[in-house]
């Protein structure tokens, strides 16, 4: 196990009507707040309502910023920190997925700095506590509610990058399993790959002597798998919608992290794809990393066996380390296919074209990963056994 | 799964040589600080001067309490307080197991409370945030170095009672497993029946859908029953001290008991076997967990089935749940004496003289637990078996 350390503030409310303290909450920390959302979604379901009624119930006064996208763009997070600085915003509210969540993250820290919220990216600034941040969570999928990370998009110079910073931790997170009911078939499914990939991000790793946090992350991919096909089959099964919820966030909370080199180099990968072509994030890792689980499976048979074994159930027989693990891989490209993800390039119209493109600015800070470090030809490698 | 909230501001620095960083640390708080610690153990390690050099060379004043005893008294507490109010103390830096740290978070809330911190026991006051409280733990068991719970003895009263309350988290807990490499076998021992016992307390459980915090509880206990041999054969095997250690802290850090009805009258009426005959908690725990567990059973035999197959690794054989569950806490029994913990009240040299006292104390403020609601009868019943 390596040395790490561990400090996560957001204070987490989660369960069926927890929605019902937003009011109270956000009117502890002041009376203008500047609400977040996407494209609408919460105006249907009525979400948006009742949100806006629980607020002004606490005599909030409120503003909006609407239409933050999936992939979210740096000019929503400037619209943002504009309103703040302007309004004088006491808190934030971001009611929506991960996306609503990361530039709503990045807006609050933008409100106390003087100076292009793209700084925190390019590392010209480094992220201050800003205002406090509530968050609705609406898509179980990328942990944003529960940790410091936020991944944005400058449409100008095709860059889509991350900031990774205690700065930025949400101050509480309202985790209502019914508000994700709602929540189509296809975003589910994008959801799902995105925090199985977040497990395997932190699983597929070369550390030592770390068994807690592989056996935490084996209980969560295995209930994930377990779970799955119940949210498929039904939406409104509250206990399937609150397991995979409880999973999302722990996958991505800086726990099962603790003490072991993580990897990320598929994500890092993915982030090159949905800034050129705009996929679903979700979609793009179930695509990348089959393939790149192939790519580095000599290096560490031993995990790709121990995840066949007790994450896939599949049974030793006499194979080797090796040929167990590309079984295991088999096994999760499969059951990617079978719960309706795209496992190939060719499935979402992506062709050869702007792969040496993408791999070329993959790597444009360095080497990605660390079970094997990824230089631009290994990255076209993976990026052309995903076509 | 139930609805629940989980906050934990605990700022845990893991790994070693951690422990250089305290001066600075403790530093950031102010420049008077009262060193809190057991019995002495830590003078013959070399960590006392150690620590003290640290604080010197950020030039703290340095003020001492010593003598926190295994289940650590009230007396020891008021001591505390009476230092920090008088001297104006500005952090709290306790340095030892459970005990110390228990007691340091109840005079870091006392220090700002007008009043006997037995008060906030008996619920006549609610504890407060109070001085900024460090720890360096140097025994794995308790989980206290990352959780708002503390457990006093009123030596007057022979009364021990917890309080838990988020009011008490530490600050920071620096988590350096070389500190616990010249902790005796027996303690090692009993740390480990304690961090199994909280696993336990959080697992036998009633709630339905709970899948993550199941399968996270078991990857920590197959973890604990794999790393013990290790650490007590080779009481320096660094990697294995230090498996124990994060196991210790996440087995009672909230992440578990979050989303189920855990139980905790198991740990209940070992409280009042210690307040009684001050026998190691640990003991306690090892000698009364198989008998509760015999005594419910029968209400949730697929938990204990559930325990025996992918804990102990026993196999179905055609057994049903009951007879698989029995096996699994005949192998539970059997291991804690294979490891060396005592499993009757004989071997403690306990005899049925104040049984019904105990029972009588242990459900003086009601029924223990949420499995069985335990009446003093249960107790005592349960009590008998331990004989």
């Amino acid at each position: 196990m390596n040395n790490f350390e561990i400090y996560n503030p957001t204070r987490v409310f989660f369960g069926k009507d927890e929605t019902e303290r937003v009011g109270k909450e956000c009117a502890s920390y002041g009376k203008k707040v500047l609400l977040t959302f996407g494209g609408g979604s919460i105006k249907k379901t009525g979400l948006y309502d009742r949100v806006i009624n629980l607020l002004r119930v606490e005599n909030m006064e409120v503003f909006e910023l609407s239409g933050i996208q999936p992939n979210p763009r740096l000019s929503s997070v400037r619209k943002g920190v504009d309103i703040c600085k302007k309004e004088g915003i006491d808190i934030i509210l971001a009611v929506g997925g991960g996306s609503v969540l990361d530039a709503s993250k990045i807006i609050a820290t933008g409100a106390r700095y003087n100076g292009d919220p793209w700084d925190f990216f390019t590392k010209k600034a480094n992220p201050k506590p800003g205002l406090p941040l509530g968050t609705i969570l609406t898509l179980a999928a990328t942990g944003s509610e529960m940790n410091h990370n936020a991944v944005i998009t400058n449409e100008e110079t095709e860059e889509k990058w991350a900031v990774v910073d205690p700065a930025i931790f949400p101050t509480f997170s309202i985790l209502d399993p019914v508000n994700t009911f709602s929540v189509p078939r296809d975003q589910t499914i994008n959801g799902i790959c995105d925090i199985l990939a977040h497990l395997f991000e932190q699983y597929f790793h070369n550390t030592p002597e770390s068994p807690i946090q592989d056996r935490m992350n084996e209980a969560i991919m295995t209930t994930v798998i377990e779970y799955t096909p119940r949210v498929l089959s039904k939406g409104d099964d509250y206990d399937a919608r609150a397991v995979i919820m409880w999973a999302g966030t722990l996958a991505l909370n800086h726990l099962l992290e603790s003490g072991v080199d993580d990897d990320w180099s598929t994500h890092n990968i993915q982030h090159e794809l949905s800034a050129l072509y705009d996929i679903p994030h979700g979609a793009g890792l179930a695509i990348i990393f089959p393939q790149w689980m192939k790519y580095v499976l000599d290096i560490i048979p031993h995990k790709f066996a121990h995840f066949g074994e007790r994450v896939w159930d599949l049974s030793r027989d006499g194979k080797t380390d090796r040929e167990l693990g590309m079984s295991a891989i088999e096994q999760t490209k499969a059951w990617f296919q079978k719960i309706g993800a795209p496992v190939s390039l060719k499935e979402v119209n992506i062709g050869p074209e702007r792969l040496e493109e993408m791999a070329e600015k993959a790597v444009c800070r360095g080497p990605l990963g660390s079970v094997k470090p990824l230089y631009k030809e290994d990255v076209l490698n993976i990026l052309q056994m995903c076509l």
